[in-house]
């Protein structure tokens, strides 16, 4: 909200940047080394950490408020990050090692989520108790998109058709629930100003690949083109070159707090999901266009006096609703990091690797924690730790791992 | 969050800030013209401001958005900021001055409220369009408390029935829905972990004296009463020396994120509530203990890394939910002013007077916009300006005003 960053914004944070970095280093990324580094902390570092520390060997499912050390200060088991962490070790058991302890990991957890994660009809609570009673009702549509990605690669791992018939099933009541995913606990009053979110087309364009092999294609098909265009054509708006986070029921720009606020790690994230999607599709212009619009976002939330990517920006310039807003968050920096490897790998983007270079830097500064396992979370603006833990009820066993492992693949492919 | 805060804070802020204090000068506060001081800051500054910026002169009722020369930049209206808005002029014309623009502003926003701010059964909205149609629905119990306000004080002041009616009326709904405020709203499992808080009885004990002219005394008394012990002697934990957010539908504390979580601003606001009501029922024992708790509560909350009071705490040392924990808030240094300003008038506390100075200091130097009319909202830990706002969603014409005017009146009986 200060002048200065603002402006800086404005004027093009990248070319700044860029200026100043070609002045210290010349860009030659030594990708090999690179990837093993990010394949180092994800094995010997992160992944660890949760085996050891998460698990809840009385009751099932996991432990996810976590101290910097690793100690639990919360037992609360929140439904997002349950589904997360099964997805997590069921997807590293999948693509890159049949360990074991993984697929054991993965089981406890699922088989928890299955017993207590639903209300018998499979509506997701949010939050439950240590030993699985529900605290919060299945309000949040989130709580279904990741029981579906948890479900989908736990099926893979144990061949289990009730793993699969959960993640099938599930999938179909979020496409049922689409237009009013809130249901009876949306508290906006009907018919005066109807908005709807970029989150969910988002999501749905990570959650159809991550579930293809139990859809049949033209099912896959007819869900997926739709999303690409709502977050391509729609969200993403080429006279500002920015992705917002609401519109209208009409697609039109909102001059309200909920239509003027920005997420740039949201839409960041967003790129390399319809990145992935152009692969598996066979679409250059959309990857492009992607890795471009990942590059934009990046830019126009960079904060050029302390560094690292602000949370919430009002594309208006006001004051945003979020008191949170100028602080750097784990989750934003690594799906940036992804989103410019994956740009830079696959369409040779210099500015992608500029800026993959910038964020690198920023993050194992900031955020890796040098003395005890797993990253911090929250950073204020300056940079420095606002809360010291390395899991609670938003931050799990997710962003971090899922960031090392993809990175780690995409540089292996330069 | 950091070690050296947390330690200060537990081994006495106060001593410490005390021993700096009487090093530097010596206690002997002008109360005559820092009563002035307040006055004047009420008078010449604030009050113009929202009289002049926040009106709407083509569909009534108050712009609250407005950024730091007054500029309005949302025209939502929420119903929390348009009834204290209604309250505040209200209350200066019946109190202070019979001044026709005071009235004409609170009218016109009470008529504004009145035709639009409910669902014709006195169901209050949370938020309007600037024409007044709803946009979230009246899932808050905190807009029913304020329009109470607003049509209490209305009534002295127009002398209207109708307008003491809603006062009166809702006031009954408030007391009705208390041990489910939130209706259908609520996103907890029935019976899983009932929890209850202290913010409704906290407003109940200032709202009862707001509209004593509209209740028999034996109803007043027996809505009174039941309040006062929850919040001296049930969210008041003695063993711990501290006012609990939440509690166990037993009145036990909660090892929860809900349980754990400390707002000191909140309890301070709550003890000069508590003691306009010692004063009012002639109970000198409840002013010293309101006032000694006061005291306790500044001294927790206290940032001895940067000064201010902090926002959200963990009774544990946990990380607390809220990312904005360590942000320095307008309201709670204002309402903190007020505390120490009564209980020093009315118990003489040399530790009320002590903390008055300190926050007096910490609020007109950080707090007060020293180019542009009205003050800052909110500050980062630092205590640089986060959001250059002079009003918002949550910020409007109430705390600033209605602590000048306490303090002033209350630093002039000395």
């Amino acid at each position: 909200m200060d002048e200065e960053g603002a402006g800086l914004r404005s004027q093009g944070a990248g070319q700044k940047i860029k200026d100043k970095r070609q002045k210290t280093k010349d860009s030659k990324m030594d990708s090999k080394a690179l990837s093993n580094l990010y394949r180092d902390e994800l094995l010997n570092n992160v992944m660890p950490f949760w085996l050891e520390k998460s698990q809840d060997n009385l009751h099932g499912g996991y432990f996810t408020c976590l101290d910097r050390q690793g100690r639990v200060f919360d037992t609360d088991k929140f439904v997002w990050l349950q589904g997360r962490e099964v997805w997590m070790f069921s997807m590293l058991y999948n693509n890159l090692d049949k360990n074991p302890e993984w697929l054991k990991c993965a089981v406890q957890g699922g088989e928890f989520l299955k017993k207590y994660g639903h209300d018998g009809k499979l509506n997701w609570y949010f939050s439950l108790t240590r030993e699985g009673k529900p605290i919060v009702e299945p309000y949040n549509i989130f709580s279904y998109t990741f029981a579906t990605m948890a479900f989908g690669q736990l099926s893979k791992a144990t061949g289990n058709t009730e793993h699969a018939d959960i993640a099938r099933k599930t999938f179909d009541i979020i496409l049922a629930r689409m237009d009013n995913p809130k249901g009876k606990w949306d508290k906006a009053y009907p018919g005066t100003r109807t908005l709807k979110n970029f989150a969910l087309p988002m999501i749905l364009c990570n959650l159809a690949l991550e579930i293809e092999h139990l859809l049949e294609p033209e099912y896959l098909r007819k869900t997926i083109d739709p999303r690409i265009h709502e977050v391509m054509d729609v969200f993403y708006r080429p006279e500002l070159g920015l992705v917002v986070e609401t519109l209208t029921a009409g697609n039109e720009l909102s001059d309200t707090f909920e239509g003027r606020v920005l997420n740039p790690g949201h839409a960041i994230e967003a790129m390399w999901f319809i990145m992935d999607l152009g692969v598996r599709l066979g679409k250059p212009e959309l990857i492009e266009k992607a890795a471009k619009i990942a590059v934009q976002m990046t830019e126009y939330g960079w904060d050029k006096k302390h560094g690292g990517i602000l949370y919430f920006l009002d594309m208006k310039g006001h004051p945003p609703q979020q008191l949170e807003w100028d602080q750097k968050l784990w989750w934003v920096h690594i799906e940036a990091l992804i989103s410019m490897a994956k740009g830079y790998q696959l369409t040779g983007s210099q500015d992608c690797l500029m800026w993959f270079e910038v964020l690198h830097e920023y993050t194992w500064e900031h955020f890796k924690d040098k003395e005890y396992p797993e990253w911090y979370g929250y950073l204020n603006r300056q940079g420095e730790v606002l809360l010291p833990l390395k899991g609670g009820k938003w931050k799990g066993c997710f962003h971090v791992p899922r960031g090392l492992y993809q990175v780690w693949k995409t540089l292996g492919k330069i």
